[in-house]
């Protein structure tokens, strides 16, 4: 059976805060024996989740912006250059069986929007983008804020049940 | 010259009051000789903008979700099959000089977001997905609120002037 | 009706030979009253048949590796930066109702060969990338060789009347 | 550091010498530590070489055409759903440290010339799509041909070695 991916999603830059929260949340998905996909840079988000989860000797995924392995975060396993851009956002979204997104901007945005236009679940750690946009989006979509990364992979393990994958 | 696009983004159904605002904002489009694109589809926003450019006279193109030219808006002139799914949807943005997003959801929304983001204008006609939302998409991006297609397209026209397009 | 498109495919460089052939192709596509669909760089045959198209009046597109409108051919009316690098290449085919190849590398073959897997007739203008490649891709595919500009063109129209769009 | 990744590309279709051929070299490139990645549908040369790496205890990953994980090869352990069509070939290409083609048509035939056109090394396993081809896509590009399953698993290695990569 395939392994379950937690995609996860954030800015390019992130405060203390906000790394600090994706670096603990990638150890819990590690530590869950999920797999950790994200936009695989070596920066903000993408390089303090992968961080956490190698660590705690998981299984990381880096989908690049990029058409060669260099630009990639520290740590990752597995290395997909694509070429696309920001195309490569689809990919990111599509890939994930639950998304978890931390503070970001636009391109974080974009993927929240894709991932309740196309039924993956998303929880929202730390961040809230309004609820105006979540709902705009999310006519039957799943989604649910955390406040914490404790909280965040228990809500990622309540979707994974509900989509019969625990 | 190159021609100048105006992206007109939006839901793939509409109500009644959504569709008559795309299509008037197709129209005024073509009276300012400004090329529509749009995603193409037969249906809803899409289709309304398409009708109204074309009984102006204006120029339309469709960047299609499918990979053949059949799934395409009546009264396109150019229609581009890309087979990427909503993976055209960054192509939408990159390739508007300026995006107006009608009534959506979340295809719509994360095209908003990805023009925030590559510094793509944008206008939001008749439609609000919250101030949280668009700050948080936007750090020094440009974008305005109109209420109706004459004033959309009155935002369009500064923004281009900005650009140094008109 | 929307409008024939015949796509442009060769190399980012050419040699004078290619080059003087790809111009010719480009008006002789526009005198027909084709679109020129091209990958709308500013060099080798993109520039080339661009300019060929724009001397004779014809509408041209360029279908962008880069996410901005910068990096186009001079002349191109319709400049559509996508930001998918060489995943844009699937765009050039599947958008158009014929492809027509010019001399090129890797990039050219990688699109004739999506265009005889996906049915697009391709015309091989002076180039020869070996029977064996062709018939590889082409079971049931339509292709022909023509040595000049003119036979090129001779044959996209055969294939468009085959097609009905002629 | 991250691990090597082995593409294998080829028909959706495969006769039983093809689909034996991708079987074994399934099983070699999982012996040698390397990951396997492929289109990933549950058909042809792609099915035969999951299968094959999978009974050796490899780690194997798919790049689907569709936007979902339903169309996967059986015994793949990461399913990731691009949603975009043969647009996700560049993928495949990009990813992957070093290319093996096995027989197939159009697909394969533009993996092939991308690969090239963007320095990955290719093997080319009981297929000859023609000298000529080759070369054109190929100034300065690595590739060879291998009859055998074992000695394209040893051409593998060379140019691994050659990359610094063993």
């Amino acid at each position: 059976m395939r392994k379950t991916i937690v995609g996860v999603m954030g800015g390019s830059t992130a405060d203390d805060r906000t790394a600090a929260a994706a670096k603990e949340l990638g150890r819990l998905i590690a530590e869950n024996g999920w797999v950790l996909l994200s936009g695989g840079r070596p920066t903000g988000v993408m390089q303090a989740s992968v961080t956490g989860a190698r660590l705690a000797g998981g299984l990381t995924l880096g989908v690049l912006y990029d058409d060669d392995h260099e630009e990639a975060a520290e740590g990752l396993d597995i290395v997909l250059p694509t070429g696309l851009g920001a195309g490569r956002n689809i990919i990111n979204v599509l890939s994930s069986d639950v998304v978890v997104a931390c503070r970001g901007q636009g391109g974080t945005l974009s993927e929240i929007a894709l991932a309740l236009r196309f039924g993956r679940p998303v929880v929202l750690l730390d961040f809230d983008p309004g609820a105006v946009f979540m709902d705009a989006s999310a006519h039957g979509a799943r989604w649910a804020m955390a406040g914490t990364p404790v909280e965040a992979a228990q809500k990622v393990r309540e979707f994974l049940i509900e989509l019969g994958r625990e």
